[in-house]
């Protein structure tokens, strides 16, 4: 099995090559055994783990080169504001998405009023998330909005499990408390079934068995290849990417699609999971379960939609981590608690003192609160003025900061208001093996073949 | 994690080196990596998916020796005999099982009257059962009716998916076929769980979190050492060996065991499926669920009795294979059929004219036929007469045939008779999950921790 081989778009194989430095051979290891994928001297480290660029900040536009995915291009934004009679979202707006696979096609199927899903999701390794956290949420809603399809959101509390030192009780606890955080967000219940893997996968034989279909068709080498593991990883961890792979494909949610397998996905994620869906992508072809529909090559690629990251109060080199409270926002801070983030991390764009500032400007490029705004305020008009004003010179640190401040304190205040009423009540809800508020046609019947097996019986004839 | 530093036995240790052919070392690769382990030059090559000898037959003294298990010595039995008031059967009698790990642990448990319980299992990779995969079978349902313990049947037809050409569902109907021929085995209903791996694991989060569990407790390296697995094998069959570890643990089978997690478990096995009860009893200690009783050290080891390969017909070099019906016996076979193959392909000790015959004798010890006899004629007095008057040449190589194939007719066709009542709604009754026949007192009680959970929420000032 060789899903290098078999790739069809030429994105992929680009991938291959720029990820770890060498022209794909079946029968060469990619990288070194060290673990660590063997990236180009000062290459943007980005995997599902690790995010770290070479230089001040990540080149997106190369990452989309090395991905082999696409920008999103204006034109792409014009087409789906003309399609939905709606404003593009801010963070479509402002290329905070800034990336895509297939995009296009999911477009296609709207105009042709047919059915798609969204699926995202969140690894629940603390009980605070952050505001970097809400981004895919807060971009996974607007799209459900927008386009009112079904959505599955998946808790990989057993991928925590695995790469933490974390017990599984304690994991499935963390999925419970930051499902309160996404369901927050403002998910409808009728559209939205939320899982832990943990608690969902020996429940439902569907996702399972495409579990074990996906296992089957990706080897140690191209796990080794796309997400650098090594000899020493726990072999749980070299089978995980199956379990963020298996949501792709509708037919792991029996309950939701009525068992019908090529209900197209969309994946709003932020790029750093890319890797699992390339591998999904050049799986998926290859997986041919019984009731696919008359003439379908195998399973649906998914789409994609890929976020930058959330920037740390200490500047754009690296992402928001949950791990070190001094480079976040979290949901839980009091306004007090953001104002004093902010005042002392949050990194600055402008001048060593007022009087340079005045005359120079500042930069809002490298500015922490002026990113934070460009994610959370959404008067386009305003963040523009801001922008201007503090280039010129005539906005000043402590003024920008305030503003930020008070932009992040009122979306915060507002999320711990609509988290009271996410109960441990409200989660089993979301959580509830259940048909969403869609229906969806009979999928093709399955021939069965038991007879054909029965007559193969016999022994020892059959076996020559 | 290192499971080679934390072993208890010195068997444990010995077993790596001489498999490997190395001196353990965390930070060196045992083997190399063209996946096949790393044996000595005319070492028999003994795994769960290969059996070849070296020379002519399987030295099964220095398989003990190489994987650090016991020999089953006359006083064990004896003392076995001594605690059930009942003659020991054949298979132990004749050294068919050869070898185990800490049965005498089990027969203490037996005199103290605490329970224990029973797991084998089977590969259903053929609708064709042959005679070699009885033997397990025939030897669990005597230790079952002696010791009357629950049993658990593991029919892993996920790893059969995972390591032939067959598709999910064409497994999972082989593990139907293949419940029908176990059931007409005799086991009880009332004390015997039959499970398929793709049907129990998505109904059961206790078996799923046990195997996840055992995921994160083994890695690439020991995996790679243990089962020779190589670079190029697929992610699933990497993570398979949890799979068959877990129903080592009563804890995978609450509905079973009320909940218990240390319930002793006795594995009765061919030799080659050790490395996957090696690896199980290196990690138990290690797993430490809640809900273990005070004073417990992680998981219980599973104890095992192994036995000896079933002869091919050709000579007992390799085993009984169901790929090649050329080599076996089938349980589906006809009377004519039986005695069609016994006569044409079964290996005879026999010498070349009947005239050397009766001057020189045969040599029961490499003739199929005799090797047959050994496994299922139950009288002892006959079996040695048959022995002498071979040895003496008064029994000629087409008379001991006769003997083998009446034998085998009788024992097939009672099978068969046995397997016309095990329907399909049968096989549906032994895998229903469910409670069986024994009484399990409830376990300790697990101390709620969501309280403590609760305070530690906050975010950031519980981060630092």
């Amino acid at each position: 099995m060789d899903i290098y081989n078999q790739v069809t778009a030429q994105g992929d194989k680009i991938e291959y090559k720029s990820q770890t430095g060498q022209e794909y051979n079946k029968d060469v290891l990619p990288g070194d055994s060290s673990g660590a994928p063997a990236a180009a001297p000062k290459q943007d480290l980005v995997t599902p783990w690790d995010v770290e660029a070479a230089d001040d900040e990540i080149d997106y536009d190369k990452l989309i080169e090395r991905f082999g995915s696409s920008p999103i291009t204006p034109e792409l934004l014009e087409r789906c504001e003309r399609l939905t009679g709606k404003k593009v979202h801010r963070f479509l707006r402002r290329g905070i998405f800034f990336s895509h696979r297939e995009f296009e096609q999911i477009l296609d199927l709207y105009e042709q009023k047919k059915p798609f899903y969204l699926y995202t999701g969140r690894g629940p390794s603390s009980q605070a998330m952050h505001l970097g956290h809400l981004v895919p949420f807060i971009m996974t809603k607007w799209l459900q909005d927008t386009f009112d399809v079904p959505l599955v959101i998946q808790l990989t509390d057993d991928e925590k499990f695995l790469w933490k030192n974390l017990e599984l009780e304690e994991c499935e606890q963390l999925a419970k408390e930051n499902s309160k955080d996404i369901i927050a967000c403002g998910f409808d219940e009728d559209k939205t079934f939320i899982f832990s893997d943990l608690n969902y996968i020996p429940s439902s034989k569907a996702f399972y068995w495409n579990m074990k279909r996906i296992e089957k068709s990706v080897n140690y080498n191209q796990i080794k290849g796309i997400f650098g593991f090594g000899d020493s990883d726990a072999m749980g961890k070299i089978s995980f990417p199956a379990i963020q792979a298996a949501p792709s494909f509708s037919g792991s949610f029996p309950q939701i699609f009525n068992g019908n397998l090529d209900v197209p996905c969309l994946i709003p994620c932020a790029i750093d999971q890319d890797p699992y869906f390339r591998m999904t992508r050049d799986v998926a072809p290859k997986l041919k379960p019984p009731g696919l529909p008359k003439g379908a090559k195998g399973l649906r690629k998914p789409a994609l939609l890929h976020s930058v990251f959330f920037p740390a109060l200490q500047g754009s080199k690296t992402k928001m981590s949950a791990s070190d409270a001094t480079t976040s926002i979290f949901l839980t801070d009091t306004p007090n608690e953001i104002k004093k983030k902010i005042n002392k991390y949050a990194f600055s764009g402008g001048q060593v003192d007022v009087e340079t500032h005045r005359k120079l400007g500042g930069n809002p490029d490298i500015d922490t609160s002026f990113q934070y705004l460009k994610f959370f305020l959404e008067d386009d008009e305003e963040l523009a003025q801001i922008e201007k004003d503090y280039r010129a010179g005539n906005l000043l640190t402590g003024e920008i900061k305030q503003k930020c401040i008070a932009c992040l304190q009122e979306l915060v205040k507002e999320h711990q208001e609509r988290r009271v009423n996410a109960t441990p009540e409200k989660v089993q809800d979301y959580w509830a093996i259940r048909k969403l508020k869609y229906d969806f046609p009979d999928p093709p019947k399955i021939e069965e073949k038991s007879g054909k097996k029965e007559k193969k019986r016999g022994g020892a004839k059959n076996q020559k």
